[in-house]
């Protein structure tokens, strides 16, 4: 039974270990589970650190599937995700990539800002996001029918992306989507509570300085801070900085460079801690 | 007799199991057939998801045939289709790419989205699209003359390449060419109830919603919703989602990223579904 | 002799083995065979499908020479032409690029669409084309000596690249050169008779339409419709498609995306046949 | 203990043999000691040579951790970072970049001027500097949990960088930063004294000269004089060059290749030393 | 002996066979023997086909040394010049390129269009062209002196290259030059006749049509004809065309594509043989 | 002793057989030392051919240590100056590149243009060029700690590289620098009597000659006459050619190929020699 057990640890390090802590915004787990159901290609789009990969975690931990994640960026090619030949003392293996590894044992594949990858690497998706769901190994000969358990999940960033880049029809046509945003206030702060460890109140104040950053996005800055930041800020609170230096080191530092928008950023800052 | 089954086995992985559904719109079966009985090489041109790719496989069905199919990209190379030398323990040995494959054993060869490859790869199909039909492996040092039952298919579509990549006259001058749309209103209902499982007055619903969709490509979407969303619709109705929600799902939210398309396509789908 | 047998063979595989149809339209014959016996390269401009590979063909057949033949391509490199190092169970062999066997064992090397090479192929035909006929094959660490029955003979179609793309006069310089267009009409529909088996007047007729095509140039279509297009709707009126279907499908469909030009070519062909 | 013994000598090699001399300016060293408790990922901006690698030299030896350090530019891959697989006798075995090496047995890794790499670096970060704290080796087929004494620290100067180069919003969006400058006169001079062994009135001189450099920057000279060319100054005067020749080997000469800059330091040098 | 065969075989399939014809135009004899005297490089700038090739052809068989041409072009890199490993069954063997066996065993090495070569083969000369006269093998390890008969010489057309190609002053400062143009009428009415063998009348009347055609270049012709197109058409004259398809052949037909033009050089055939 | 022996021998070829002949022009060689006895980083600006590379072969010469030199060019990588694995029988080796020899067995490491370099190849310089003094060999898994007689000299011309190219100011902060331009006439004088083995008022009135051409640099000439060009011109007197003949060989001829500065350089040497 090596080679089973050998499946088995392959996917099993995907696996999560606990639960994630994930606080539903609106019906997005029924309309996951309705796509999951048909196993139809699923797209996220939303700002960063809105909670989207919380998300799908907790959907794989709740379908008990391993989750492969795969961060897309310009250099992303397809041998990178379906795999490759290696060259060992026998001469060359084959190595499946972490697209290939989900679509033949069965999981959830999720390709995170999918718009940054390269042409090659997107259009290998076709063929997976259809009815076929198979994935053609080329180099390696071989056409794979995808798992049963096999789902397809991308996500991205339609806020920060130029007009230049941006999914083509022929991909859009293979998904369906969900749109996600910044939780509610009273949800957020009760998010910032639980992962920072802090009061209650304090991850109110810390919501409320949030969500001015977010609406100095109408005077230039790229993107508010997300959730993550806000947890961030509890954090170094926690760790025993004071507010101000916690929220300028978790957000307002790191947020921009840009002399103007840093200046608001420590205003909005000292606004919210004396 | 290994060597033999070892050539059935490669083409055979391509043989389609069951016969696809498919609803002829016109002449495009005669006109196909006219085409492979003198084996002419044949283009498909039109929008995303409106049947070329079922047409191709219900051609390759009904002919009995195996069908490779490769989705072209920006990085696909002559290498990726034609072949290439791989290392193992006695050396190195020659592996066939799928056009070589197609092309040596004898089947249809669908390229799906011929304009976005490689100008090496483009040229590789000349001596294969010409009466010379044959495709000179040239790393392979190898002529192989191609086996009567190969057909080179291509298809792309016109409407979203820009006007700087089309195809080349001396690719054009090979191929004889059939101009797809989608189908008639009823046509596409029953295609939509059939493949999605839902009653004909729904997808005769989500056909009117589709339609609505394409109208609005005057005012700047992309291209509007392909049967294959009206079919997403369809399942996730059937999955127990909402009418609304799942057309947000399956048509609107994956259309579009700008916001003022997306404020008309949520208009589009609450005028269709209470 | 197996080493014999083997250079035999090599070339072997681009020897014709029928006499290819040709029908001179001028003193190409005579051209070409002054030239060759000076083994001085030789240059054919002319558009696509006016016959220029056929030509080719029909020389190779008559001298009694191999015809290595060449698809040029944005991506094709001197190592393409040259050969490369392969490795195997004995370490590496050197494998000779098609340019090289035809140097080596003699034969005509025809490349077509030489300006699409990469300029390393290019400057690779250099030394080959002027009176020093060798080809240093640099990686292998050997200068050969072209076979005295070696010669070069390259093509391209002036119409169609734009003003940014050309030979450079070093090129030009070593090349003589032939212009070619499209046959008479009378001559042209003899060969689409002969080439698509139809009766005369049905050729005379496509050819009248290819003409009427060929005036629409001056309208921006890109190319007009070569004898190839004509005998491919010929092929398929024998097929049984009616003359206006078959028409449409080899000539105007493949002709071009644009939909006014598409719009004036649907007319010729319905002009053409009723 | 032969494999225990090579872990400790990789990360060895990358310990601090003393401690460094580094001068406080503000909260930092509190700062990132709240970051290092809760593993946050910490950014450092700031201008050239105004002491941020020294502080990480200085946190790693107070914190008793290796320090492996990572000079970006353009062409840094992400396989420089997670390693590759190299050809041996035995075939080929796997090499841990310095990314890898830190996140799988525990250390500070600092990357200078992240900015400079490439995108697929960049993104590798991703799954490090979140909660997931992991590194995926796709090529080695691994999933790394980082080490608990993992902690990912990066630098880059926002001034000298144009508009078109910064980090993305979700790279942003996962650090907690701190923000250098120059520290005050008093400081630096002390510091100057020390590394250059000179006298605290030479260092304050060489100081104030600094100090007027940086106004340049005003006038277009791209970055003023950094500590460390102050004590190159004092260096070269300890080694017995005059004042004006140490002054303008040090600072002037290679600040700026500009005619008018050129003479605007020289007489910046002139006016400091007689 | 076998090693010192080796070296004499590698440089002896570089020797020339038999005396090249060439007629001197001037002082270039005395001037090539005055840099060879002193080993000082030579740059020969000129029109494509006025003789630069044969120049040193006839100059090498004259210092009875071997002569290694390299035509340079766009993807022309250091390791085509200076040599590469190659893997065979005993592991890997360093093997020479051009540029490295001329250095090491003695030699004219002639780099023809040098402008065309990439940076890094360029600065590849740089210490072979001053007085150091070393070539770093990098790759080898291994620090070459040039033999003492080796001689660097170059060649490039000002002529038709845009401003945007030409040498960077660091590599004309290392070069001794010296500029060629046609040679006067008699001289190439020569040239034409002898190496076309035809009467000197015939060979007079083309150099007449060559000039006129050079005239045409204040008209936009790139080039005129050189005095290797006059051969090509006193050869097909004598292989027996008429001559004013010799002259369209071996002269207009080549020198354009451009239509004014092209029109122009029928003009001047047909002035020029009635 | 052999590995012992094989390190001398590894940079006994780089070091100089005899005193190289430096005729000082300030106080360039006590700037040296000072930087040399603190082993800071050295940077020589100045125009082609003025002395640069001379200067430092005479200080490798006075401190009697190897000078290891790299001409950097484009496409110079990282790999190039820090090595790289080959593969042996045995299966990979490591090969230091020249600056990893340098820093580890102690000798000048001078590069060449920097500012022709990769940015990876500038990057690898940093830590060189710091107080750290160590090379991260991050493809062999090793941190060399550099050589305690290893030094870092790099040259560029700031004259004719655009604004678009110039060094980074992290490099130009961790330099110390020097400036260079032509000797005075007297020495210049000398050096080309010296030189170019000719009387010095021949010489003299070289230099005379050289020193107009650098004065029409501000008529549109990219560089005047180097030192070296002038030594050319002496010896190629010295072998015989008459002075004007010389003269354009040796400067007018290489140094421009624009018409009207050809003219101008002409009428200078006219003007020169009679």
């Amino acid at each position: 039974m090596s080679a089973g057990g050998t499946v088995v640890h392959k996917l099993d390090s995907w696996r999560l270990n606990s639960e994630p802590y994930y606080q539903p915004v609106g019906h997005e787990v029924e309309a996951f589970m309705a796509a999951h159901a048909a196993r139809l290609p699923l797209l996220l789009k939303g700002p960063t650190g809105c909670g989207k990969t919380r998300f799908v975690e907790y959907m794989a931990w709740r379908l008990a599937l391993p989750l492969v994640t795969i961060a897309c960026h310009e250099d992303l090619s397809a041998g990178d995700l379906a795999g490759r030949w290696l060259l060992d003392a026998q001469g060359t293996h084959w190595q499946d990539g972490p697209l290939a590894l989900a679509a033949r044992y069965g999981g959830i594949c999720y390709l995170d800002e999918l718009v940054e990858a390269r042409s090659d690497a997107t259009v290998l998706l076709h063929p997976l996001a259809d009815t076929r769901r198979m994935l053609p190994l080329e180099r390696h000969g071989e056409l794979v029918h995808a798992h049963r358990d096999f789902q397809l999940v991308v996500s991205y960033n339609p806020g920060y992306h130029g007009m230049q880049k941006g999914l083509k029809p022929s991909m859009r046509q293979r998904f369906t989507a969900l749109e996600f945003d910044y939780p509610d206030a009273a949800v957020e702060a009760a998010i910032v509570a639980r992962e920072g460890d802090v009061p209650l109140d304090i991850a109110t104040q810390l919501v409320a300085l949030g969500q001015r950053t977010r609406r100095l996005q109408e005077h230039g800055l790229e993107e508010g801070a997300s959730t993550r930041m806000l947890v961030h800020a509890a954090i170094l609170l926690r760790e025993g900085l004071l507010p101000r230096a916690a929220c300028m080191q978790a957000i307002a530092t790191p947020l921009s460079d840009d002399a103007d928008i840093s200046a608001a950023l420590r205003g909005v800052v000292h606004a919210s801690f004396v």
